[in-house]
């Protein structure tokens, strides 16, 4: 297999664009946005790409075709790719085979989501999970909270810290959504969705797009500050072992702890070797349950680091320093891409006021109803 | 790259799952029928699956993980495909991709589909395209139907003979939808749906779904009448040279000319050496231009040599051997594979009632609003 580095990437500002807040823009403008961005960062035009696979969830039959259209009509295979909330990260794994196998030389992944308005309903959850309430994802979540509170002894205030710390981060992200911190009494004060979980608790509906061009060592304009692609493995779920969106059973290896092992082994990279992580925090009880999973501590030690602040951005081990879907925003299929983003940025130096020093290597974690998941490292 | 075959496919009887003429099934019952009845042709169990793509339009989020629930959930990488009506077909390039570059030996490609009753609306079309009435596909393909009468003296008998000869082999077919001839009367009288398109020229509503496992020489249980994937080649649209899902301006090289001279150049065979095609008859008078796109004649001698029965069963290149999507129905996310199905039972020898005699190489064809078309060659 040929190694690959990340020639570019693009991402929209994630925000609400339905003509009042942000202006109105349909999930096809906002991928050719990222697309656009992506290209100009790489220094390469369309005619370039040879290949691309574009994530969403909810954007209905050909949303990547449409989307290639604001750019331009080659004619090259173009894929669509659902799955769930890692479809950026499928279509990113997809991208890098097709130019680690030499089926092309340089690839485009792209996620794009306009979020659908109103409730969200989990659509792959079986008739008696839908009676039993469990298809709105934070009802499964909030089990998993419980569940995490009383094997590992998490609160509510570690909870709401972790909402703190990304809403913090997100402020110094022009492309979060949220540009207002919040404090644990407003987390506290916020209204109650699935108990224990408050809204506050929960990543916000927004729409967005981004973007990456992989391609082999030859084909990038730049030697400077390389960005490769370390890792990027894909999992599904296993028998007994978890369930949908929120582990309940969390003792058992789910597929956080698979994909993340697979892509340690693949990448020669343990937990301790990481600079920064952007977790799956959907919830932010779940943000303790993927740093744990990942293997960066333990399950019982993932609260008490957290109110450490080792998760910081200037703690140990920084996680979601873009904001994660909590602070940034969370549309389905261009999340998974937009860590990578994330990373990419951190790697190369160019996060600005939430820049890492020296960020060397970085993991990129997302968690997708169906059930699967991706995790994604990359290195300088 | 290694050179791939097929192991096994498995394929449901296409028909209205609603409990009424057929028992009431939802798309993942379909799906996980199709992929139990690839492993028992295959002689494989599920653990030896290690990679799943699957494809589909309209079943929501996390298809193929619901399907695949139905026969054990082991944790390999599983991906969703929409690319339209060649969503099964890319999903096979994907799996073929997987075993040819050594990613995985024993690769899963799926389609199902549970159709929407109702107006199907083609969502990639634009507002404006929206408004000018082309948000139903027959519309699109009623112009293209006008045009070829025009440009290339097509005549609606022989668009009705189209209809007669895939209703002819759907009656030889126990898992096609229609199991009853009609004439080309029968075809004149039936309903008006786009002028000059009546009901009978149009491809029937089925829900159905299929199924191959593609893998390295090495893993097949049987060395008896392989099949060998040639090519299978994925390609989109290009400006100004076609329009979603029926070309108007047929006289440029659309997808399916280019997809399918690609997949001739690595297969090295060409269209005279096809015993067998399923090209893509979304209405009856497009399989005259999927005929001459293809190669198989020029445009106009597709509708003069169809009337002297050379696409019939027994002609020269039997075409849409099965039904096609007039005989067989159209279950988008399932039909690129039902055709690759029929071409594998073909070069097999297996195709019963149907079959072309000493049949030994097979070209399939499916194109996609979005747009996207793909084509592969089998070859025993």
């Amino acid at each position: 297999m040929r190694e690959v580095v990340i020639a570019g990437i693009g991402v929209t500002k994630f925000d609400l664009y339905d003509g009042e807040k942000a202006p109105l823009k349909e999930s096809y403008d906002l991928g050719g946005e990222a697309i656009i961005e992506a290209l100009e960062y790489a220094g390469m035009e369309w005619k370039d790409i040879q290949s691309a696979y574009i994530g969403s969830c909810y954007q209905g039959v050909g949303a990547g075709q449409q989307a290639i259209k604001e750019v331009g009509l080659t004619g090259i295979p173009i894929v669509n790719i659902e799955n769930a909330c890692s479809s950026g990260g499928s279509a990113f794994r997809l991208a890098y085979r097709d130019v680690a196998a030499g089926f092309c030389d340089v690839a485009l992944a792209g996620g794009l989501e306009k979020m659908p308005r109103g409730l969200i309903q989990a659509t792959s959850w079986r008739e008696w999970e839908r009676r039993l309430g469990f298809n709105v994802q934070p009802a499964s979540y909030a089990m998993a909270a419980v569940r995490h509170m009383e094997e590992y002894g998490s609160t509510l205030e570690q909870f709401a810290k972790v909402t703190v710390k990304n809403r913090q981060n997100a402020v110094l992200n022009p492309k979060a959504r949220f540009q207002k911190e919040v404090t644990i009494e407003e987390v506290f004060n916020s209204r109650m969705i699935s108990k224990p979980l408050r809204l506050f608790n929960c990543c916000p509906l927004a729409d967005g797009a981004a973007a990456a061009i992989l391609c082999s060592k030859d084909k990038v304009n730049s030697n400077d500050r390389l960005v490769w692609v370390a890792a990027t493995v894909l999992s599904s779920g296993v028998y007994g072992h978890e369930r949908g969106g929120g582990s309940v059973n969390i003792k058992l290896p789910g597929r956080t702890e698979r994909s993340s092992r697979e892509a340690y082994e693949i990448s020669g990279c343990g937990p301790e070797d990481m600079d920064i992580v952007q977790a799956y925090d959907t919830m932010s009880s779940y943000e303790l349950v993927s740093i744990a999973e990942l293997g960066l501590c333990k399950h019982e030690d993932a609260g008490p680091l957290l109110e450490k602040g080792y998760f910081d951005l200037d703690g140990k081990i920084p996680v979601n320093t873009d904001g994660g879907l909590i602070g940034r925003g969370h549309p389905l299929g261009a999340t998974a891409l937009a860590q990578i983003a994330e990373a990419f940025f951190q790697l190369r130096d160019e996060a600005g006021p939430r820049q890492v020093p020296g960020a060397k290597v970085g993991l990129c974690h997302s968690m997708g109803a169906g059930p699967s998941c991706t995790v994604t490292i990359l290195k300088r």
